[in-house]
C-alpha cells in the first residue's frame, strides 16, 4: 500500500490501474472525516472515501484505454522517495498491436501547499507515432471498499455529485456527505508539454468528470501530461464556498516543477525537525524513516488547526471506520519533544469533546467525563456492538467498547505534555479540566468497602481485550484491574496537583474557575491511598482480581496447531471456547504501567496504596505477563520493547524490530491495507528517542540515561526542548549534546544523574563510563 | 435595539411584534458567517440572518393572535438586566373583547452553554378564564433586512429549508446558506407549566414549523411556556450532524430555571474577569457595562476557538455585512490585560488568512501581505465598489477599499500582544510572519529617490476616508501619508526585531523558518531610516504630502447650515463639491499616531527618520487636526480621548462619554440598527484601563502612570498579567494594586517611574504626590 499525504489530505491506490496485490483500492481521505459509524441501516458516514482525483489514462487513437489486464507490462518499477514525499513509477507497456509505450509518473500531496495534490504522467512512444487520446479526470462514485464492515453496511459515502468544467482546462467535483451533509469539492487541471496542440472535450458520466486530450505522440519524444488537483471541504477555515476556492486554487498552482520543488523544501524543513538517525548504512534506518513519513502523513503541522484528532490507523485507511482510540498516548511523547504544538492542538480536540464525554459518563450513571473507547467527530460512543472474527468469519458481540479507560490515557497525556513543556496555559485552560474530569469519573466509580479500608473499582476492563468478564460473565467487566487502579491512584493524584499548580497562578486561569473542594480533594487522596490491587504472587500485581485462579493455557498445544497466536482470542471463540477462561493477554496490560511509568514512580505508586513492592520483582513481573501475551495489538510490543530495554536489550530490540515492521515486513497479516498502526508507527521512534535515550523529564529537569542495544552503533536526533534546540548524539560510551547559538540560559541536563550544564552555542560530550551490565535494572544506577 | 449574545450566537430583535421603535427586524447571527459580500447579483451571502426561533404567539380562543396593533397594550416595560444577560419585558394587553392579559418574558442566549438560548413566557389572564392557543415555532423565511444595500441585493441568504417536529414537544428546521452551502439546524422545545394539560399540533408553512399548544387559562393564575431554542451549523467543531446535534441539546437542556442558573453563573465568572468600576453611582459606571456586555457579546471565550475574526458591528446586526475591517487595534490592547488568550486566536483568525492577504498583495503587483480593508470568511477583499451617501440616497463610487493600512494594523496588533504577554510561541509561530508579511508588502511599496536619499509611498490611503486621491484624481490614493509612513518605519523595525528575537530561540520555531536575510533586513532599516514625512509647519507632520495646500473649509457656514457635520463628506458630495478638496478629517488620522504610540515612541520615530521633532509640539499637532477633524467614524472619538487625556483631561472625558454614547445616547443617528460599533465600544474600556491610569507594558516592564479625569473619583479594575491576577485601584492621589496568593515572583511596577515590588498575596498603595498641572504632559514627568 502507498500513501502521500500532508495531515489535511491524503491519497492512496495506484489508479489508473490495480496495485500490486491486485486489489483496486484508490482512496483520499480528509483529516477529520470520520463521522457516524456506519450501522447495519447502512449510508451512515465512517471515515469518508472523497472523489477520487487519480484517474488518468489513455489509448492509442483505435485502441482500447490502457488498463492492467489490456496491455502486458514489459516492465514495472515503482519507488517512494521519502526524502521528497514523491512516489515514481515506471511502466513500460505493450498493447495488441505491439505498440511499446512507456510510462513514468510522479505523484505528490503537497506538504506546502495542503489543499493540492499532483500527478505528472509522461509517456513515450517507443516503437509508434500516431494520434493518443488521454482522459484525466474526477471520479465520484467512490465507496468504501477496503474494510470488511458489517452485513448491509452501505460504503457509499458521497451524495449529490454535480460536476463540470470551468471552461478551461479543469474540471471540478463537488458533493455532500451522506450524514452530516459536509460539501467536498474536489477540482482537477490537466495540461500537456508535447504533442502538439491538444483539443478537450469533456466525458463522464453523472458521478464523474473527465476531459479527453487529444494529441500526437512521436517516437521517442516524451510528452508530459500534469495533472493538479485541488481539495476543499465545507469544514475548512478560512474558506467560504469549497468550489469556489478549489477552483482559484487549482488554478493558481503552479506547474509540477514548482509544485514539487515547493513540497520537497516542505518535507526538507520537516525532516530537519523530525531527525532521527541510526545510521545511514543501518538496515533499520529505513524502517525508521518509513514510520517518520508515516506519521507525518496524518500529523503533520497542518494537522494542529483542523480538530482531527489521532486517528489509530492515520489518515491511511478505513479501518475502525477512521475512529479515535487511545493511540495517542504512544504519539504524544514523541512529538512533546519535536512538536509540542501538535500535543496541544490535539489534546485540544479532547477538550472540544469534553462535553461529550461528560455525557457520557451521566449516560452511564456516572460523574465526570468518560471518553469513549471509539469516538469520531461528535465525540460520542461509536465503539462497534459487533465485529468479525477474521479465523470464521462470524460476526460476534463486540465487548470491547466497554473499555472505560481512554480517559485515564488522555490525563495522562495532558500531564506529560505539562511536565515536558512546562505550558501553564494549556494547564490551566484545558489541562485541569481534562484531569478534573477523569478524576471525577473515577472517584465516583470506586466504591468503599468499610470492611478493608479498601476502595474497589468493579465491572471494567483494561487495555488487555481477551479479557472482558469472567468466565461465563463476557461483557460484564472485571474487578480491580491493576493497570486502571494504578492509573486511577496515579490521575487522581495528578488532577490534584493540577488545580494546586493552576490555584497558585490565578492569573493564568481564562474565565471559568474549576472548583475543586476540599472535601473533594479528601475523597480523592482517600481513593489514591486505598484502591485495592490484586496479586497473582508476592509482588507481582494481579491483571485483575482472581487472574491468578484461571486456567493456564496450553501454550504448546496451540502453537503446534495455529503456529501464530496473535489472534489467538478469535481462535479460542471460533473453538466454541472462550478467552476468558485462561491466563492469557492479547496485548500489555500490566505491562503497560512500565511502560507509562518509571520503575520509580511505579513503586512508589503501589506503596502509595500500602502494598510493600519491590522494584527488584520487576523482571519477574515481566516474565509473569510476557510469556502469556500474544502481542494481538500493534501497541504491545511498544510498551514490551520498552519495558525490556533495561532488563533484557536483545529482546527490547527484537521486540522494537518486530514493531517497525508492522506495517513493512507483514502487511497482509497486519492488515495495513485498512491503514497503517499510528500508535505503533509513533512508538517505534519514541522507543528510540526517549527509552535507549532514557530521555525524561521529571521536576523540571530533563535527564538521560542512555542504554543503546548492541545492534545500534549510535543515535542522532534534535529535541525541541522549552524554547531550545537540543541535538543529541549517543552511542555506547559517549553522549554529545549540541545546541544553536541563543539567548535562552544554559539548561542543566542530568546525564545518569550527574548534572550537565549546556549553554546556548556549546557543545558538551560526557563519557558514560562503563556500560549497564546486560541484564541490570535502571534502578541499580551506574 | 436589543442583543443577547454570547460570543457564538447573538439573537437580537422583540418578536412577536415590531420594536420599540416600529421597526421588526428579529435577526440570529452565528460567528464566523460573514462570507461573499452581496452583489448586484444578489444570492449571496454576507452575515446570514439565520432561522429565527424567537416567534411565540397566543390567542384566546375564537380570537386573533396576539399581534401589535390588533390589541391595545396598557402596560409596557422592558429592561436588560446586565448582570445576568437577560432581558426582561413586561406587557398589559387589552383585546377588542376587552380581555386584559398580562404577559412577562424573560430571555437570554446562554452564556453557559453556546448553543442555546432560552424564552420564558408567563401568560396570566387577568380578567377571564378560558381557552388559550400559544404558537411557539422557528422561522426559515427570514432575510436581512436591516441594512441599505445595493440595488439588486437579495436579502435572502437561505435555500433548502426543511422542517418537522420530531414526535416530540421539539420542533426542528435546517437550512443551507445560499453561496457557502453551510448547514443550519435551529431547534426549539416549547413546555407548559400550568394551565392543564396541553394538546398540541403541528402548523407551519414551507419554510416555517411550528406548534399550537392547546391550554386553560384561570383568571389570576399564570401558565408559564418555556421555549429553549438550540442551534447548530456544519462550521462547528465536534459536530458531524448539526441537526443531531440540535436536537440532541435541546432536549438535555435543562428547564428555564436552570439555564438561567447557568447562565448567570457564567456571566458572573465573566464580570469578574472583566471589571471595570468607576463607582456604582457614577452616571457612567452603567454605560460602561453596556459597552462590556456589548463586547462580551460578540468576543466571549467561546469566539476564540470559532475562527470568527473581530467584526466591525460585531454580533448584532448586518451593518456592514458582518465584515472584518480594523476594528481590533482598538480591541486587542483592552484584551491583552483581560483575555490574552483571545487576542491571540483572534490574531490567529488573521495568520489562517496570510494567504489570502499574501494573493491580494500578488494581485495588486506588490509582495507580502496585504490584508484587505474589508474582508469575510476567505479573507478576500470584500469591499464594495459602491455605497450609498445617506445624505441624497445616491449610490456613489466607494474607494474606501483602497485603504491599504489593514496590515500595519495587524502587525502593530501582533507586536503589542507580544509585548503584553510575552507569549514566544506566538511571536515564533504565527506572529513573525504577519510582521514580515506586512514589512514585505511595504518594502516593496516604497520607492527610493536617489535625489534626496528617500523613500516615498505614494498612491495610498489612511484612515481619514474623506481623502482618497489628490483634487480632482478621486480614488488615486495620496503620497507619504504620516500615518502610513510612521506606521511602516516602525512595522519594519519590528518585523527586524521580531526576526532577530525569534533567532535567538532557535527551539521555538515549529517547522518552517522564515529567512530575512542581511540584504532584506538592510534595506527594511534604510527605508524605516529614509522614509519620506511632509509638515504643514514647522513639527507638525502633514497628514499627506499636500495636504498643507488644501483649501480651508469655511467651518462656520457649513455648521450654520447642516449643524452636525459628522457626515460632512457626504454632505459635500450631496453639494456636487469633493472632500478631496479641503484640509478636513473624517476621522484621527495624524493622530491615531499619538494613540497607537507614545509621546516617547513618536518622537523617537520621527527623529529615527531624520526629521527634528519637539515633542512640545504635541499639543499643536492636537489643535492643528481636532479642529479639522468631524468624527465621521466612532473610532475617531476614542483616538482624540486618548490623546487629549495629558493635555485637556476635561475635553478627553467629553470626547470619551460621546464614545460612550455612541450605541446609547443617539442610536438612530449612529446607524446602531445596523450593529453596535465594537472598535469604539471595546476602545471606551481600554480608555478608562490603559490611558487613564497611564498602564503600559513595555520593555518586560509594566508601567503606571495615572492621571484621572476630576469627573472620575476612582477606577477600579483587574487586569491579568502575565499569570498574576492584579486588582487596581486608582484614584487621584494613590494607586493601590493588590494580588492574590500565588506561586509567581514579585513582579516590579513602575508608577510614574518609581518602582514598586509587588508580591503575591499582599496589597501595596502608593502615594501619587501633587497631581499633574492641567495642561502638562507626561514627558514632564512628575
Amino acid at each position: 500500500m502507498l500513501t502521500l499525504g500532508n495531515g489535511y489530505l491524503a491519497a492512496r491506490g495506484a489508479a489508473p490501474e490495480a496495485s500490486a496485490d491486485g486489489v483496486h483500492y484508490p482512496g483520499t481521505y480528509l483529516a477529520g472525516f470520520h463521522n457516524r459509524r456506519p450501522g447495519p441501516d447502512g449510508g451512515e458516514e465512517s471515515i469518508v472515501n472523497l472523489p477520487n482525483w487519480l484517474p488518468l489514462t489513455f489509448r492509442p487513437a483505435a485502441g482500447e484505454w490502457y488498463a492492467p489486464g489490456r496491455c502486458r507490462r514489459l516492465h514495472e518499477h515503482r519507488a517512494l522517495d521519502l526524502r521528497r514525499g514523491l512516489y515514481l513509477r515506471e511502466l513500460l507497456v505493450l498493447d495488441p498491436d505491439q505498440r511499446r509505450t512507456r510510462i513514468r509518473q510522479r505523484r505528490l500531496v503537497s506538504m506546502a501547499a495542503p489543499h493540492v495534490a499532483a500527478l505528472e504522467t509522461t509517456l513515450i512512444a517507443e516503437n509508434w507515432s500516431g494520434r493518443v487520446e488521454i482522459r484525466s479526470g474526477v471520479d465520484g462514485s467512490v465507496r468504501n471498499a477496503n474494510t470488511v464492515t458489517e452485513p448491509g453496511t452501505c460504503g457509499r459515502h458521497l451524495t449529490g455529485v454535480t460536476c463540470g468544467m470551468d471552461g478551461t482546462d479543469v474540471v471540478w467535483l463537488t458533493a455532500a456527505t451522506t450524514g452530516a451533509h459536509q460539501l467536498v469539492a474536489v477540482t482537477a487541471r490537466t495540461t500537456v508539454t508535447g504533442g502538439g496542440p491538444a483539443s478537450r472535450r469533456q466525458v463522464g458520466e453523472a458521478e464523474d468528470i473527465g476531459q479527453v486530450l487529444a494529441l500526437d505522440l512521436h517516437a521517442g519524444e516524451p510528452v508530459v501530461v500534469a495533472k493538479t488537483a485541488a481539495v476543499f471541504s465545507s469544514r475548512d477555515r478560512a474558506v467560504d464556498e469549497p468550489l469556489v476556492a478549489a477552483v482559484e486554487e487549482v488554478h493558481r498552482a503552479g506547474s509540477f516543477t514548482q509544485l514539487l520543488a515547493e513540497h520537497t523544501a516542505a518535507w526538507r524543513d520537516l525532516w530537519n525537525r523530525f531527525r532521527l538517525d541510526v545510521g545511514e548504512r543501518h538496515a533499520w534506518q529505513l524502517p525508521v524513516r518509513v514510520h517518520t513519513f508515516h506519521l507525518l502523513q496524518t500529523l503533520s503541522p497542518y494537522a494542529g488547526d483542523l480538530d482531527a484528532g489521532v486517528p489509530a490507523r492515520g489518515l491511511h485507511g478505513e479501518g475502525y471506520h477512521g475512529h479515535i482510540f487511545w493511540d495517542e498516548l504512544f504519539v504524544y511523547p514523541y512529538l512533546n519533544l519535536r512538536f509540542p504544538e501538535l500535543t496541544r492542538a490535539l489534546l485540544e480536540y479532547r477538550h472540544r469533546r469534553l462535553t461529550a464525554a461528560r455525557r457520557q459518563a451521566a449516560s452511564e450513571g456516572g460523574s465526570g467525563a468518560l471518553f469513549p473507547w471509539q469516538s469520531g467527530t461528535s465525540g460520542r460512543d461509536e465503539s462497534p456492538s459487533r465485529s468479525i472474527n477474521p479465523v470464521n468469519g462470524e460476526w460476534v458481540v463486540d465487548y470491547t467498547g466497554r473499555q472505560p479507560h481512554a480517559n485515564l490515557a488522555i490525563a495522562y497525556s495532558a500531564w506529560r505534555y505539562w511536565e515536558t513543556t512546562g505550558d501553564l496555559s494549556f494547564l490551566a485552560a484545558s489541562g485541569l479540566e481534562l484531569l478534573v474530569g477523569t478524576a471525577r469519573f473515577w472517584a465516583a466509580a470506586a466504591t468503599y468497602d468499610p470492611a478493608d479500608d479498601r476502595y474497589d473499582i468493579r465491572g471494567v476492563t483494561g487495555p488487555d481485550e481477551y479479557h472482558d468478564g469472567y468466565p461465563g460473565r463476557p461483557g460484564q467487566g472485571l474487578d480491580n484491574c491493576a493497570y486502571v487502579n494504578l492509573m486511577v491512584a496515579w490521575a487522581l493524584g495528578r488532577a490534584a496537583e493540577a488545580y494546586a499548580i493552576v490555584s497558585r497562578h490565578p492569573g493564568a486561569v481564562g474565565w471559568r474557575t474549576i472548583i475543586v473542594d476540599d472535601e473533594e480533594r479528601r475523597r480523592w487522596a482517600h481513593i489514591a491511598r486505598r484502591l485495592r490491587l490484586a496479586f497473582v504472587a508476592d509482588g507481582i500485581p494481579a491483571q485483575f482480581e482472581g487472574y491468578g485462579e484461571l486456567a493456564e493455557l496450553d501454550w504448546d498445544r496451540y502453537r503446534r496447531r495455529y503456529g501464530d497466536l496473535r489472534l489467538l482470542g478469535s481462535l479460542l471463540q471460533a473453538e466454541g471456547d472462550d478467552p476468558n477462561r485462561y491466563r492469557i493477554s492479547k496485548q500489555a496490560d500490566v505491562l503497560m504501567l512500565l511502560y507509562l511509568f518509571s520503575a520509580e514512580e511505579l513503586t512508589a505508586l503501589v506503596r502509595q496504596l500500602g502494598y510493600p513492592f519491590d522494584p527488584a520483582r520487576i523482571p519477574d513481573i515481566v516474565d509473569y505477563y510476557l510469556c502469556r501475551t500474544t502481542h494481538g495489538s500493534t501497541l504491545s510490543r511498544i510498551a514490551h520493547a520498552w519495558v525490556l530495554a533495561r532488563t533484557d536489550r536483545r529482546r527490547s530490540w527484537e521486540m522494537l524490530l518486530a514493531a517497525l515492521g508492522t506495517d513493512l515486513a507483514d502487511p497482509a497479516h497486519s492488515s495495513t491495507r485498512e491503514g497503517i498502526h499510528l500508535g505503533a508507527t509513533a512508538g517505534t521512534l519514541d522507543i528510540l528517542q526517549r527509552c535507549y535515550t532514557g530521555l525524561e523529564v521529571r521536576g523540571d529537569v530533563l535527564r538521560l540515561n542512555p542504554l543503546l542495544p548492541d545492534s545500534l552503533d549510535h543515535l542522532d536526533c534534535v529535541i525541541r526542548y522549552r524554547n531550545r534546540l537540543i541535538e543529541l548524539r549517543i552511542d555506547h560510551h559517549h553522549v554529545r549534546l549540541a545546541t544553536p547559538p541563543g539567548a535562552d540560559p544554559p539548561v542543566t541536563v542530568l546525564i545518569r544523574d550527574r548534572p550537565v550544564e549546556l549553554a546556548a552555542g556549546t557543545t558538551v560530550t560526557v563519557g558514560l563510563g562503563l556500560p549497564f551490565t546486560e541484564g541490570s535494572h535502571p534502578e541499580a544506577g551506574e
